[in-house]
This record gives structure tokens, sequence and C-alpha cells, in this order.
């Protein structure tokens, strides 16, 4: 038995078979052009596998992840060229003909953490992961299933209290100006001060700035959730920052609420190289295949 | 079959006993004094029931609801004077040797609200309930099961963006100064204005200035949880306040993310009279029988 993930981002897909323990057996990264070709070497990899049972996809978005909607499975209005209003589960369904499984990428990192955390026997029952990295998004997985009732989560797109020393930047999100991805999102170095995030120094100020918006989001997952882990991942998140923002989740809580071992609590996936949202695809596969 | 239900608040206990249709029977309203008059009379009403099977208790807070704690069914650090550290569920399991369910009294309205709207078949899967009153907090239930691993939620204690007209005001949370429940709690009008909510006329410019924090919490809610209803009650929400949140959540998400029509999305308590929580309790003693 073989299952397969899909990892579909803006630059590359990276596809990926497991076997049943969730090892990957072979991989491949094919870079996104227009979904037509796209979706042609992404079919044409998985063919090869006969033994494939089940797939899951963890897409980037906006995407449609309602059953009951006309665009199940659709790629919707995305910034990303050519590939609004696409159906992304239609065409893998049809060709390979085994269960799919649709969600968005974040979704499939937390999920991927979730059930490492769970194979670790570790006692957690909900978990969030959220990535600062070209947007900020995020998924929360609460005992075994995703989060969301209405459509996927957008956990990026909610507003902050504004650092005092960060009152004049507008904010980069085309939709809400200085909402968390458009304050605290890695192309927001490249607006606030010219050069990109891998160069600017951990001692510059606008990484405590930054750290102060994300510590914000965990604050707010924390009250709302209640959950036992939050999970950084993005090209933004370093262990360095990871500190930064657990000091001052200290001081915005303050005393508030009881949360873990914020080393524990407040922590980067577990999952090496970005591979959460395989490992997290391989189970989902697996789940869909027992439905 | 006699179901039993507790909601205590800081100036009364309401104490309710319904049958299996979750019809109240019989309902008495005990002061809060110390906690051992107040229980005493609590368990007083209680026995004279000979056919209650089970309980549930929504309560102020904060409180312990993790069962591995040892303060489990405790109010903890409250500043309620006399009722920091005392056992709830103690000694009302002993007196009346019934199941006992324990929860705060937001998520006993949450779980009332969600109860109903499966009872009036109302396809939803989850739904938040957030008050706006003394105090600001919030439930939320997922597929019948109340949201929180690590505790119960504090829903109130998040931060927002200040309001353009109200930056000078510091907010009263004594922990985080102007959180949520520091900028938008019913007492934010006497610190603001010197005079009490009820007594500000509704076109008076605060109203705007709450409402659009309120908004905030619901556009946190939507962009993290996205559930099928926020549901607001407290003695701050109207229906006419509700229609300007709507009317700020709108602007707020300037059309990223699909919600149902925000008049059944955002809307008011259907139990009348604040008995959601009544209502949720009764529901919830009957789960705790069930295990």
């Amino acid at each position: 038995m073989l299952l397969g993930s899909i990892e579909a981002g803006g630059t590359k897909f990276v596809c990926a078979v497991g076997n049943e323990d969730y090892r990957v057996i072979e991989k491949v990264s094919i870079p996104t052009t227009d979904p037509r070709t796209t979706f042609t070497k992404v079919i044409n990899f998985f063919k090869q596998f006969e033994d494939l049972v089940a797939l899951s996809i963890a897409s980037f978005g906006p995407i449609e992840i309602q059953k009951n909607n006309a665009l199940y499975g659709y790629i919707t209005e995305t910034p990303k060229k050519g590939w609004s209003q696409t159906n992304f589960v239609g065409p893998i369904k049809e060709a390979l003909n085994i269960p799919v499984f649709f969600t968005t990428d974040v979704n499939g990192s937390a999920y991927g953490e979730y059930v490492l955390a769970q194979l670790f026997n570790e006692k957690i029952r909900s978990l969030v992961y959220l990535t600062i990295g070209t947007g900020v998004g995020g998924g929360a997985v609460i005992d075994g299933k995703i989060v969301g009732s209405q459509g996927h989560t957008e956990m990026g797109h909610v507003r902050v209290k504004r650092h005092p020393d960060d009152l004049t930047f507008e904010g980069i999100c085309p939709f809400h100006q200085d909402c968390l991805e458009g304050l605290a999102s890695g192309p927001t170095f490249d607006a606030r001060l010219g050069i990109k995030g891998k160069d600017v120094p951990l001692n510059h100020p606008v990484w405590d700035i930054l750290s102060y918006y994300v510590a914000q989001a965990a604050i707010q997952q924390t009250m709302i959730l209640r959950p036992d882990n939050i999970v950084f991942g993005g090209g933004v998140v370093s262990e360095a920052f990871l500190e930064k923002v657990r000091r001052n989740f200290t001081e915005l809580n303050n005393k508030y609420i009881k949360v873990p071992d914020l080393n524990t609590y407040i922590r980067m996936p577990r999952v090496k190289d970005n591979g959460s949202a395989t490992l997290g695809n391989f189970a989902l596969a697996f789940k869909e295949l027992e439905k």
C-alpha cells in the first residue's frame, strides 16, 4: 500500500509517495507553470506507482474545500497568474481514480505536526501551525480534525495592536493593509527597509517589531483555542526569532493565562526541511481511504 | 428523569431543574454571598428533586476544568471576594451524589445556542458565543465539543487595533490595559464618559468605537475558526449595536473571506432572557450522564 502527497506551492509542486509507516519512498519537485502542464507532470509521477491507494493535496489558496459547493476542489481567486478558478481535485482524481483529500498547505502542515506528536506518544489533543513567510497563514487540528466549518481558516488576516515604533508603516496586505500578514510577512522587510529579511541582522529593531506581532497571534490562538502546541514555520521563523516571540508573549500575557513551558508550547516544526505537510498528507490520505 | 443547571454568576446563582426535553420545571435565583452559604442553598434546592440524575455547572471564572489537575472543579484566582480557590464541584457532587459537569458560563451559553440550533434542525457544525458585558468572554463549540485543550478559553483578552478616535483611552483591564475587554466591556463607558452604558444614546460616537473592537473580535473568530455562527450576548449587546458590528465587520473584511448572510452569522442569542446557559447545562448534564 502506498500513499500520495502533493504539496502545491506557488513556485513548485512537491509530490511524494510514502508507505504505511508514512515514510517517503520517492519524491519529486515539479515547477509550478500553467495548470495543464503542471498537472500532467504530477499525474505522470503518480501513475508509476501501481500500489497507490489514496492521495492528499495540501495546496496554496484560497481553495474551496466545502464538499457541498459547486467549486469544491478548486483553487479559487488566487493572485497567482493562470491559476484562478482552477479545478485541482477533478483532473487528479479522474486520472488516478483513487480517493483524494483536499486541504490548504498550512492545514497539511498542521496535520503533519499533530500526527508526529501522536507518533511520539505526546499527549496533545490540539495543535496550531502558523507560517510566517511570503504570506502569513495557519491551520488548527483538534482531536484529529482540521478546524473550519465554513471553509479553511485565514489566520494571517486578523488585526493586531500596532507596535509603538511601527505606527507609520502602512502595511502591505492588498485587502487589509495592516493586518498580521500586512505587518509581519517576509516581504514587509523589503517594504520597510528596502532589503530582504535574510539580509537583516537579528539585532535590527525590526525583528522586535515582527516578533511583537507574531506574539500577538500566539496570544490570540491561546485565548481563542487554548491549544496544546503552537508551531511556527515559514522563512521568517528561526529559533532565535521564536525566542523573541516567547519574550513578547510573556509580556503580553502578563501572567494572566496558564500556558505550558513556552519552549515546547511555542516551537519550530518537528518535521525537518518543511516536510510537515508531506507527513500530514500521508496521514490525511490514509484517513480518506478509511472513510 | 430530571437534569440540573447551575449558572453561577458574581451576583446570583440561577439554579434550574429541567426534563428530558430540556424544559425548565423549576428555577430559583440564589444571591451570591460566601461559598458556604451559597452552596448550602443550592444543594437544598436540588435535594428536593429525587429524580435528578445529573447536573451541569456554568460558572464565572477563572475555573479549573482539567480533570488531571489537583484543583479540578475549583474557582481559581478570582477578583470576587471570598471565592478564590473555592472547591465548587466537590461539595455539590458529595451532597447530591450524581454526575456533575463543570464549565464556564460562556461555554454553557455557547453549548445552549449550539444545542438549540440543532433542535431547530439547522445544519451548523460550529458556533462561537461572545459576551460583551461586565467583562468580555467567549466559548466555542465544534461538532458538539467545547473548544479548549489546555483549559477554558479567554476570548476577551486578545489585543485589537486601536480605533483612530480612541488612541488616548488607556483601557481598564488590570492585566492587559487595552485588550478587547479593557476597551469594549460595559465598564469602559463609565471609564471613558463617566456615565453608565445604558445611559449613553446609541448615536453617541463611543458606540462606533466599541462596535469597531467587537467587529475585530468577530473577524478574529472568523479567520481563526471559520465557525458557522457567532452569537453575541451580554448587557452591551442589542440588535442596533450588532448592526454597527456588522457594518464594521464588512469594512474590516473588505470582501476577503466569504461569510454567510451577516444577519444570521452575527446574531443575538436565540434563547431569550439569558437562558442559553440553562439549556446548555441541561444538554451537558445529559451528556455527562451518557458517559
